[in-house]
This record gives structure tokens, sequence and C-alpha cells, in this order.
């Protein structure tokens, strides 16, 4: 078991958290890393990783504490969902490493990025794993740590926005609502090889709202399925690409409509569907002008 | 329909994060507070809402976005749930107005907050309603804004780190795994009156993990209710004290046992019950140490 890293997680008192602010950033990027630079040294020289959630995109939803620990940051290894802008963050002369992951085309190995991620630490170096939303919702961050936890190497985990937050604060689409929506369900199509069924069951339940991550290609089929296990073909659902980004887009129909329309506006990943009376609200409570048009009835 | 507020929402262009950073807190907190008035002034002299989410407690997991609108809010309304030390974001001279909500006492009611926002934002400013966690996740922020539309006044929303993503970061629970979760499911005790079903068969659905907000007062008799609805007894449940806070308790066990466990050590609200296999890594991945022991078998 490694080490615990309280250290450098000692939470600002009351009223240091604008200090904590000035620290960040207040004598440029590169002192404030070096300011930083101690609270995070551990025993034996050995590094640390923190497992980062880099938010749904917009580069201003990344927290206080993620922002410090890229700008501290010797190395960081960086998906391809991170927001633009983001890395701007980091020191001069930190490493960056892409193992950015697309449906169907992993850039490195899960296995090779865990065994980087030890590396890097091994070298003695601060570790930023930074990955799109949260890492420990559809983000694989619990497998990751574990190999470090395997390897002796401290880490810290950093939780993020999670795409179907972001994406329905800035659609207008309050995922629980006392009048339509008791709970919220989060899935994702994505599974290991040869698993893909969702279970339907669950995400057909009624006054309740439905989130699918990467919903794009499978859209008819999503849709169809939810009708199949009861969820009426009238129930608002929407789709929602670049959720939080200046190209975002919002398309809005129910469920028998919104694969034809989506079809239609040419959506494409990254996108997530969102199912469930809360969903009609988008069309009042939308406040975020995107890129391009919210499409609609 | 508000007008679009569009002017305030630029995203900094790539390279312009660290610019935008320098500008939130650069010049101290007044000056910074008055750089950015100008990008919210709307016409006629109307003041705009922000309706924004704090976090799971941990001033650190407050977003870039959420630190520049308090910094620069002339108003703030603030929920109980809001961790310490983020309202020293604000700049002197800001009105700060409690509006807490605790269980069976609400210090104001919804419909006077509702009245509140709409006054602020008449009398020209530019006012911050913050809740903790994500508005958009058992936040109510739904309902302020349908009466923020009624009434014409401007509004954005900026999610927040909901209170699982934060208490299962800190606890060392990835709330999805490829192995043992393949979605998550987020509910709550709380309804309007006379409706206090939770939708057991829904929660009690295998491979998924269930996130039950504020679930202490029930604690048995929601364990009760999943293992009769079909989960077994033995699943890994855990109940989370003041998540991501300096005072941050977990307490371990199974559906079984969780209840008695969480008498004995005096857990307390605010707490949120996490049911599922994935509660089972907590015991090796658990890497913040609060100020109480980490409770287990």
């Amino acid at each position: 078991m490694p080490p615990p890293v309280t250290a450098s997680l000692e939470m600002p008192a009351a009223g240091a958290l604008r200090a904590f602010l000035d620290q960040l950033l207040g004598g440029g990027g590169g002192s404030a890393a070096d300011a930083l630079r101690p609270a995070h040294a551990t025993a034996g020289g050995l590094g640390r990783v923190a497992l980062v959630g880099a938010g749904p995109g917009d580069p201003e939803l990344l927290t206080l504490r993620a922002a410090r620990l890229i700008a501290a940051a010797d190395a960081l290894v960086v998906d391809h969902l991170v927001g633009d802008g983001i890395l701007d963050l980091a020191r001069p002369g930190a490493e960056c490493l892409y193992v950015g992951k697309e449906a169907g085309h992993h850039t490195l190995p899960q296995e090779e990025i865990n065994q980087l991620l030890v590396r890097l630490a091994r070298e003695g170096k601060q570790v930023v794993r930074l990955k799109g939303g949260d890492p420990f919702i559809f983000g694989r961050g619990g497998e990751e740590l574990e190999e470090l936890l395997a390897a002796g190497v401290p880490f810290e985990v950093v939780p993020g926005i999670t795409a179907a937050c972001g994406a329905g604060a800035y659609a207008g689409i309050p995922l629980t609502h006392r009048d339509y929506a008791q709970s919220v369900v989060f899935a994702t199509g994505h599974r290991r090889a040869g698993e893909s069924a969702l279970d339907w069951v669950a995400l057909a339940r009624p006054r309740q709202t439905a989130v699918i991550y990467m919903g794009v290609g499978m859209l008819a089929s999503h849709c169809g399925a939810l009708i199949a296990h009861g969820r009426g073909a009238d129930t608002p659902a929407a789709l929602v690409e670049n959720g939080t980004r200046p190209g975002q887009r919002v398309v809005t129909g129910t469920l028998a409509t919104l694969p034809e329309r989506a079809a239609a506006a040419g959506i494409r990943p990254p996108a997530l569907l969102i199912v469930g009376e809360v969903v009609a609200l988008a069309d009042k409570l939308a406040w975020f002008e995107g890129a391009a048009v919210h499409a609609q009835a």
C-alpha cells in the first residue's frame, strides 16, 4: 500500500482560499509550480500520480485543484477528450504525452498507459494523468489506480465535471427535477469486447433521466431499445454534441423522432444522449449559444 | 425569453487560459472583479443570475468559472452545503445572503428564494446563486430558472462536482468500472411532501452502482429495500460522511452490515450511501485521510 499523501492535501483554512489562488498564479506559472513542488515531494525520490478529471470541454470548468496540479506537473499523460487550452497551464518544459483514445483507435493500449505512469513516477516525477470528464465515470480510472497500487506508486484522485453534468447545464436540461425525475442514471455503450448489452430494463424506468455516453453511432438502436423496454415513444430526448464547447449543438425531439433529426443535423461524436421528461425544459431554459443552431421541432 | 448572454461566455482561445487566470486574480480581488464587470453588463441596467455549483465541499473543487463569478458578484444567495472558505472569494462589500436549507428546516421557503433572486437582478445586480454540488443534481436549479425565465431575468448555469463524484474520488470508489459496474444511478430520498417512494426496482439492478444522497436517517430502511428488491445482502456498501472535507469519514460494509456499523460510528448528515461491487475497491484505493478513521471490517 502506498504511503499516505496527506502532505499535499491540506485544505485551505477558512479565509485562505484567496491566498491559495494568489499562490497558484500570482508569481507567474514557473514560480507557482516551484512553490508547489515541496508539497508534492515524497520519501525516497519516488514520484506520484494525480488522476485528474479535466471536465467536459470548456476550460473554465476545470477545478482549482486540477489547475494547480497541471501547473506543477513534470509530466502529463493526456486523453484526447481533454479540452483545448487546458494544457496551456502546464509549465514550460513539462512533458506532454498524448495517449488519446478514440472509438476503435487506441493510440496506446491500456496496459502500456499503466506502465508509462509507473515508469514516470519511478523517475521521481510529479505526474498528472489527465482525462476528459470525471476519471471515475467511464474513465477507467479505477483500473489505472490498481496498477499504481500494485507498483507502490502514491496517487490521488481529483474529480471532474462529468460530461452529463456539463451538457445538462449548458443545454438547459436539469438532470433531476422534483416534478419529473427523482433519479438520473449514466451508462455507456463502451464495454470490454464482446459484452455490449446495456441494461435496458434499468435505463427505461419512468420518472428517471437516462444519459448514455457516446450514443451517436448506436442512436437509433438505443432509442428503439428504450421504447421496446417500456419508455414511451413520445418521451423527450436530446443529443448534445460537443457539450460546453464553442461548437456545442443540441438536437431535441422524442425517442421516436430524435434519430432522424440527429442524422439530418449530421451530429458526430463526442455526443451524449439524454432521455427523459426534463429534456422538454431545454426548449425554454437553453441559455448557452454554441457555434451552431439549437435544432428543435 | 431572456436575451442571450453570450457576451460573458466567450471561451478563452487556445493559449489564453493562463491569461484568463492571471486576469482572475492577478490584480487582487477588487480589480479582478471590476475588470470582469463590463462582460456581465446587460441592456437596460437589468442584472443577471448565475446558477453556480459550489462542488462537494473541498474549496479546491470549485471550478475556475465559479471562482470568477463569485469574485465578480454584487450579491450571493447561498445554500448551507457550500464549503467553508469559498465565500472568501467574494469581493469586499458584496452582499452574502444565506438561505440554507437543512432537512426539516428551510431558512427561506423556495418561493421566497425565487422572489429574492428576481428582486436582486431587477436592482441591476450581478447575482450568484450558489448551491452545494451541482445545481441540476437534486439542487432544484430547474425550478429557480423557470421563475427567472418568467420574470425575464437573464441567467447562466455553471455545473459543479456533484457529491457522488466527490465522495467517490476521495473515498477511492470508482463509480463505474468495466469489470463491475457499467452504469451509475443517483437518487435522493427528498421529494415533494407525500411522495417518498424511491424506485427500488431501478436502484437494485445488478452490475450498477447506486448512490443515494442524504441517506443517513433512512439507512437501515434503504439497505433493507435494496435487499428486498433483489440486491444480495453481501453487496458492498459504504456511507461517506462529509465527503471531500477535512472531516471525511468512510464506513464500509455490506447491505447487511452497514446500518449497524454506521450507527456504531455515529455517522451524521451530510452523507452519501454508495452501493455496488465497486465499493470493495475502497479498502485498497482509499488515499485521502480525513480527520477520522476509515472504518472497515
